[in-house]
């Protein structure tokens, strides 16, 4: 049958489905990657050699074998969301408020090889991806006006990639978006009330109940979530209390378990599309009031009206299940 | 380029994009209906003479041109997300809490029809179809544990239907969920400071700009609100105030807007699929805290990484845009 499991990180209630009794639903699976294409493509803007078709560089991280080639590069998006702004607007006040699009919009090559799936990325290629998002992260947290920088990765049509060069993003933002504000204010007086820190004791109650875990590292825990919000979401947590991304600072181990949960997902799923977003404490937060995590959000059920509409998440495969399938 | 813009009634920013400098980016159009639908299918639990195919009816309303034949039927759904419980299961605290599936779930079929879309309902039809909504959203609410009912449907497969014969959902659930409850407490808070309805602001004001204005009737306003987090999303409004929508008396005002609405939607941006709720007051609140209003949110982008991860949206065209564009 089904019940409402509750996300203390986030107060919200999540209807989690499945067990006996549950629809004959399949998994969606097989989007991550169109079949049949091409290593190098003459159209595609993300591809070596078609360099000219992008903005100038900001980040440009040499191939090891071959220095003179890059392995990951990043550029301003084409097409921002969001655009600097010299003189950032503050609110007017009244019923229709609206600030100027202060802030950023990044690009990231992971790869200069045009059909290279993540999950095939050697787990130094896959640090250097990692690098580039925290250099990013540093430089864009560092802007005037900007209040929340997210690194988010769309993989597959189903997951919202217009291209299909493996690349990421990096959004900038003048305010920081209302969920994770109300993260970091129950994490806040979760620690007022505790003295711990809200993640730290929920990684911890994972690892120890082990029912959900997928695998551990000496540095990294990997579990989905008891409030799982859909299918197989896979949080990756550094166990040693750290608030922010910007100071992660062993991301070869975490290059370790991102690979190995990416091989996981494809192998006991079929390949799905996903998504996944690095969370942060905003710039400024308190130490003890956040701690980053990478989200992994498999698309492996479809969003519905009830979603969409009340923000309320129906997951049809609880978490036990889905995490001993990727356990192996 | 873009704009952050709040929306006063969740307390959350969208990004609105577009405008100059835009990506060339499509609507997704088309998704309402798969091509070549036959009027009746032998193998659709929906259809006429297979209703031994679904539970027994809660509810029927017959045809009036051919009272033996129902025009509208529901029943409770064959794969509830919700069961009713008798002996509803409270938290149980700590860090993993969870509460029975309490609730109900139950499926309206809108019509006898298979191919049928709701678009080409007369108003009469699409009025019943609105009572059997009212009739299942009063006895839903009556049930004891249950905090929250919502009425809504997905149209077209990337809307997340599973069967294509046209058809609403009905959910009871045994919480508010966590948007519902903070937009009745910002509209309980905006009532203490100014003595007035938020909503009934918001619309007066839309009404007043004309911009978002999509049409309009005796009863009701329909508008593109300034804060759209999706593009063309659109809600419908009463201009009285009324906290929920169980007290909705002219249905058949209700319809004529509803109707009117799909068949612009069709025309100016291609049948899209499309997906509507509509937003009570939960039970039990002050009537001064709420005010319903039925949103509809066409599938015309897809949301990605960003969305899912943060619960913020980007709206990627200008609500100005895509009114006019249904204005006509």
């Amino acid at each position: 049958v089904s019940e409402l499991r509750y996300d203390v990180t986030a107060g919200e209630w999540v209807i989690v489905a499945g067990g006996r009794g549950a629809r004959p639903q399949e998994f969606i699976p097989g989007g991550a990657f169109p079949e049949g294409l091409p290593d190098w493509s003459a159209t595609c803007p993300f591809c070596p050699g078609n360099e000219k078709e992008t903005p100038p560089p900001v980040l440009s991280l040499p191939d090891p074998q071959q220095p003179d080639r890059w392995l990951v590069r990043a550029f301003p998006n084409k097409y921002p969301a969001m655009v600097p702004d010299p003189e950032p607007a503050e609110s007017t006040g009244g019923l229709f408020q609206s600030r100027a699009g202060t802030g950023g919009h990044e690009v990231i090559v992971e790869t200069p090889i045009h059909n290279q799936p993540p999950a095939d990325f050697d787990d130094r290629h896959l640090a250097a991806v990692l690098r580039a998002y925290r250099e990013r992260y540093l430089n864009l947290t560092a802007r005037p006006g900007v209040r929340y920088v997210l690194p988010f990765k769309n993989q597959g049509e189903q997951a919202g990639i217009s291209l299909s060069h493996p690349h990421s993003q990096m959004l900038a933002l003048p305010a920081v978006p209302e969920r994770e504000e109300r993260r970091v204010r129950i994490a806040s007086q979760y620690h007022e009330q505790t003295g711990r820190c809200l993640y730290c004791d929920v990684a911890r109650e994972e690892l120890a109940t082990g029912e959900r875990v997928v695998l551990q590292s000496e540095q990294f825990a990997v579990f989905q979530p008891f409030f799982a919000s859909r299918p197989a979401e896979t949080w990756i947590l550094p166990k040693a209390h750290q608030a922010s991304f910007s100071n992660a600072d062993d991301l070869d181990a975490l290059a370790a378990v991102l690979g190995a949960v990416l091989r996981r997902l494809r192998e006991a799923f079929g390949d799905p599309a996903y998504n996944y977003v690095i969370h942060s404490a905003p710039p400024g937060t308190a130490e003890q009031s956040y701690h980053w995590h990478l989200r992994l959000l498999p698309y492996l059920a479809r969003p519905a009206g009830l979603e969409l509409g009340t923000g309320m998440w129906v997951n049809p495969f609880p978490p036990e299940e889905t995490a001993r399938r990727m356990r192996g």
